[in-house]
């Protein structure tokens, strides 16, 4: 099977849906990814986060944005997410040091999250990908 | 022949010029090219479109940069994008979800894009790349 | 060995840290790395360079960063580059082209700069490795 890498290092919701999307049809597809957040990234791991908007470069949109969820016409990035997990093919991990760095716990993660690890289990993991990215 | 894959999610100039000379110094070179603009990054595919400037973060050398490309000292991306295309090396995909998003149709787009596609069939594309890039 | 290709474009502290951050530990991890640093990633290594603080869209982080890295609970990224280099698995190059945006010359350049090169001689050095990210 081929295989997605994903570095995901922003929670801003510009950045957080490309990469949910990608991962869910990648594992749809019958790819194996493997998702690691890390730095602004693992806050949206934190049980029942909600992304704090739209990057400030593009913060005019943010409107079309709010419209484009609430009517459904765009799904919820959790709403993709999920549905990427329960295909079994999706791997997500916690940065380690990032998790320390905000001062945050296992316990504070939500329960799709796999392992917590350092930069150098996600590079042995990534190692064999087809495709890497980094979003930010 | 090698493979470059290029997500191109942002259309200020400080993103969308690195993107353009990767892709065309990689299809000079002999490389094939994949280049998907979604999000932000597809508005770039727009007929005559011209990048809303540089990044937030960045703005303070807006004024240098905006005399660099008037003085020529730096060639404008659609040019360099242009000259990669007229290589027969490069394929451009405009993100379907970013279309409907934007409300753009086929028309409003660029002659050389390629196609229309999802993020399953790029996936597909940038399968076997040598080497893949988010570019925002 | 498995090698990592990273195109560093920002020169953010919350890019930079986790550029240097993922070079250092494959380093360390026997990898090889090849790091390009172009556009505002090249300021990063002019001699003396400090980075001008977190993005925009992360500032109120800010205080927060100052603190850790004051603390030495965070290291500084310096030092991570400077331990990766030390294996003598890192190879650093500064953009050419980037180069002459700024003005600047190889002089003005940290003393481990590998080479000054073009974005095709990175891609032929890129080209056979298993992870390649864009940091920006």
């Amino acid at each position: 099977m081929p295989k997605l890498a994903l570095i995901v290092a922003s929670e801003k919701i510009d950045k957080l849906f490309p990469a949910v999307t990608l991962g869910t049809t990648a594992a749809v597809s019958g790819w194996d990814v493997e998702m690691f957040f890390t730095f602004w990234g693992l806050l949206s791991l934190k049980k029942g986060f909600q992304p704090s908007g739209v990057s400030l470069d593009y913060k005019e949109y943010e409107p079309r944005f709010s419209e484009a969820f609430a009517s459904g016409s765009i799904p919820d990035w959790r709403t993709v997410l999920v549905q990427g997990v329960s295909t079994g093919k999706i791997r997500i991990y916690a940065c380690s040091a990032s998790l320390g760095m905000f001062g945050m716990k296992q316990e504070d993660l939500e329960s799709y999250v796999n392992d917590i690890v350092g930069a150098a289990t996600f590079l042995s993991k990534a190692k064999d990908s087809n495709v890497s990215l980094f979003i930010s």
